[in-house]
């Protein structure tokens, strides 16, 4: 069986849709703690136009900073995202090792975001893929508003599983399905992932989801049922509009590494290490943030094992 | 296949642990408002010494008033809480079609709420049950700290399953595990929902769960894959202790019926008369409720059929 991966990406997702946005050192803080805790992947920033995201105009610098820093941990993969050719020029001249590029299986949100509909953006995203491992780089591509869209609404499973075949063919084999507007429900995503890991073709299958209706756990344990094995999610939860009625973000990495604890996959990354950040990131946006775990600390088994 | 049923138990579970009672004008009032939206099943209240529990003291009244007051539909099911033999006798009185009774799988936790082991109040609650079968009344017994409890952890799933053969050896078919503590993780729900629906014997499931660590509708999932067919949950969401740095109460009927509204399994259950209550309810106690949808509405479909 494939190992449980999990992949923070607050850094990134949870970062680049706040208003205030954090210093270098805050960042290389958290990173070095969020790798501390015994997390795999770590996402640590897009490589972006800065004019468009200030939030991440540091991204370079970061992966530059990461080893003297001390942030940088042996076994730990850092990730950077990727949305064009300028971004993967930039992440391929400051080292990064790893990178994370997709595509939306909506034309409307693709067209919003790229300016492309999604057959020029998947065949532009494939040959990125190609780039990035040529030059020996980890590639992850994703289908975004994979379980619908907030523009379009439900979107076919076979737009998604079609642009799925097409990464497979192309070699690039590790993919994951992004629940970019929040609307997937653990049916669906059961049956999604179901239909990708069909495809066979070496597929390694990875999900994000949000958390905005409620059903992202909901949603990790139908991806874990149909043979996901690496968790995409932020700490504290960050990650939705914080001006919405309800905060609720990316599915929360404590939230997450809890359950999996529970679960039994994983008892190694310390949910200690993880509240801490979650926790300095709430004082340091001066708001709760919607994660759980790094309030109410994990489920207590006055020293028993869970049964 | 079984019809997938939706439970509201908010005006007993949601409201005995709020410092501020609801007056019964307004229960009735909800209760319309419940039942004209299409839930299949009203819990009214408990059945419980009113000196200590004076939130529950109108139930007897409740029940009575439920046809006159317009609170009363054909087909939905009026269930009450009944906690001993003097319950029982007072449920019978008002004319209660339905009760729901229980014996925690905890002995710590069973001791606490009745004074008796689990073995002796397991004996009691099956006379009860018989005598009110006997009495031409629905019952429904669960298995209370079904998945871990406050006191003691991690409770054998041996325990629990011990116990539901007992009910169905005593010829009382429909049980509930109830996750009292909040402590279910998913995989246990369907491995535990798995092994109930094992025994045989014509068994009809329901599950209870809370959302403290937000696994609450991930375990709805893993029950529902399970077989479960009945689903606890109270409107708004409430029922945890709201003075805990994490307000999550039980599962929120809304929230737990969109799910069932995105995955096919229910669609004549009105979202909006749901919302309507937890609103009023939130208004009521002046604080969010935890519930999600009341407050950003469903997932909008653009006029498509969710795929």
């Amino acid at each position: 069986m494939e190992r449980i991966v999990v992949h923070d990406v607050g850094l990134r997702d949870g970062l680049q849709i706040e208003e205030q946005t954090v210093p270098t050192e805050r960042k290389l803080q958290w990173l070095a703690q969020l790798a501390a805790s015994g997390l795999d992947m770590i996402q640590v920033g897009s490589f972006v136009n800065p004019k468009r995201l200030p939030q991440m105009a540091d991204t370079d610098e970061l992966f530059r900073r990461l080893a003297a820093s001390g942030a940088k941990r042996p076994g730990v993969i850092y990730t950077g995202l990727v949305l064009n050719e300028k971004g993967l020029e930039r992440a391929l001249a400051c080292g990064v090792g790893y990178v994370c590029m997709g595509v939306s299986a909506s034309d409307t949100h693709s067209r919003h975001n790229t300016g492309m509909g999604t057959i020029e953006a998947t065949g532009r995203i494939i040959e990125m893929g190609r780039q990035a491992l040529a030059a020996g780089v980890g590639v992850q591509l994703s289908v975004q508003s994979a379980f619908g869209c907030g523009f379009e609404g439900p979107v076919p499973a076979d737009r998604v599983i079609g642009i799925a075949r097409q990464f497979l063919d192309a070699g690039l084999t590790t993919i994951s399905l992004a629940d970019t507007a929040g609307h997937g429900n653990p049916g669906q995503v059961e049956a999604l992932f179901g239909a990708l890991a069909a495809l066979g073709g070496g597929v390694s299958m990875a999900c994000h989801f949000h958390d905005t209706y409620g059903m992202g756990l909901a949603n990790v344990y139908a991806a874990w049922r149909a043979g996901v094995t690496c968790f995409e999610s932020s700490f504290g939860g960050l990650g939705g509009c914080p001006f919405t009625a309800v905060a609720s973000g990316n599915v929360c990495t404590e939230d997450l590494v809890h359950v999996l604890q529970r679960m039994d996959l994983r008892r190694d990354i310390s949910l200690a290490a993880l509240s801490d950040v979650a926790k300095d990131a709430a004082a340091f946006f001066g708001r709760d943030l919607p994660g759980r775990v790094h309030r109410t600390g994990p489920i207590p088994d006055h020293g028993k094992a869970a049964s």
